[in-house]
């Protein structure tokens, strides 16, 4: 049985402390009465306001269909807690097992859009498509976040960033170099 | 006086290894005998074959248009050694300064492009501009990475990643689930 972590409401405009560091999420969608998770390494802020992210789900993951259709996803903050969940995702395809059910996650109900929140995450991000062009050509969604839940503590959450054949790099200590900001941002 | 880092070829296709954790990296560019160099957190792997990267750099940017205008960069991976000088750099627009003499930085000269190489960054991947479809409305540059040159050891660099308000994050242990997966990539 898996933690769950309780959430807060927190400003969309502020998401980059969680996503610009680079980690690995897990990406929830829904449609049709059916629900997908699938694990996602490729992305990157893309404005504050409005909240907009880019994400790279290539055409042969069921997610990709879920989420063209439905035109929304729930981007999901995993942490050390969940490794072996990352990595069973990763290695397992939605369009044969409900992976809440396999993997011991628990649903969460949404703010705005139907797909489910992941509540073992450290945060969760309620995401809508804001952009389809690049979806074909590169498997390029361009969605804004419209709603952010995440945990108060701990402020700066061990998360996992994928470096390829099997290596994750786990977050490590921070340094704060405020006073060499002209204008911080 | 900044370390340099002996460097050797590396396969294009794996530089996720270094980009895909999300480290902050720093883009030169070179534009009729000038050169800039520009601090970068929002970027994302976009496909391995051909090796395409996604950069998010917005109109405000100097670098923005020699980018546009040359069709080439190189990204450069810092680490902990020049955590001063990538929050300096970020703070300085280049159309005022030589960014290479300010901040005791030597241009090495690329095997492909134009733009410098950074001798003090881990690693340096010289990129083409692959597909200028979104630049206008939202600056986002999709690169190929046409080579790329890594320094041997350390194997995981001390990368930094930036969660905004002068914070950033450095690259921690590592995890080996190599295991975990059903067809390591």
């Amino acid at each position: 049985m898996n933690a769950q972590y309780p959430k807060q409401n927190f400003p969309v405009s502020d998401v980059r402390r969680y996503l610009e560091p680079g980690p690995v999420v897990l990406v929830s969608s829904a449609w049709q009465g059916e629900t997908n998770i699938m694990t996602l390494g490729w992305h990157t802020v893309m404005a504050f306001v409005p909240a907009l992210m880019g994400c790279m789900i290539s055409a042969g993951n069921h997610s990709h269909r879920m989420i063209e259709r439905s035109r929304e996803c729930v981007i999901n903050l995993p942490t050390t807690t969940l490794t072996d969940t990352v990595v069973g995702i990763g290695n397992r395809s939605g369009d044969a097992i409900d992976k809440f059910a396999e993997f011991g996650l628990t649903k969460g109900e949404a703010s705005v859009v139907s797909a489910p929140l992941i509540e073992e995450c450290h945060a969760n991000f309620e995401c809508r498509l804001y952009d389809d062009a690049l979806i074909d050509e590169y498997g390029f969604f361009i969605v804004e976040v419209v709603k952010a839940h995440v945990a108060p503590t701990p402020k700066h959450p061990d998360t996992l960033h994928y470096k390829g054949d099997g290596i994750f790099m786990v977050a490590g200590e921070t340094l704060d170099r405020h006073e060499g900001f002209t204008k911080v941002s």
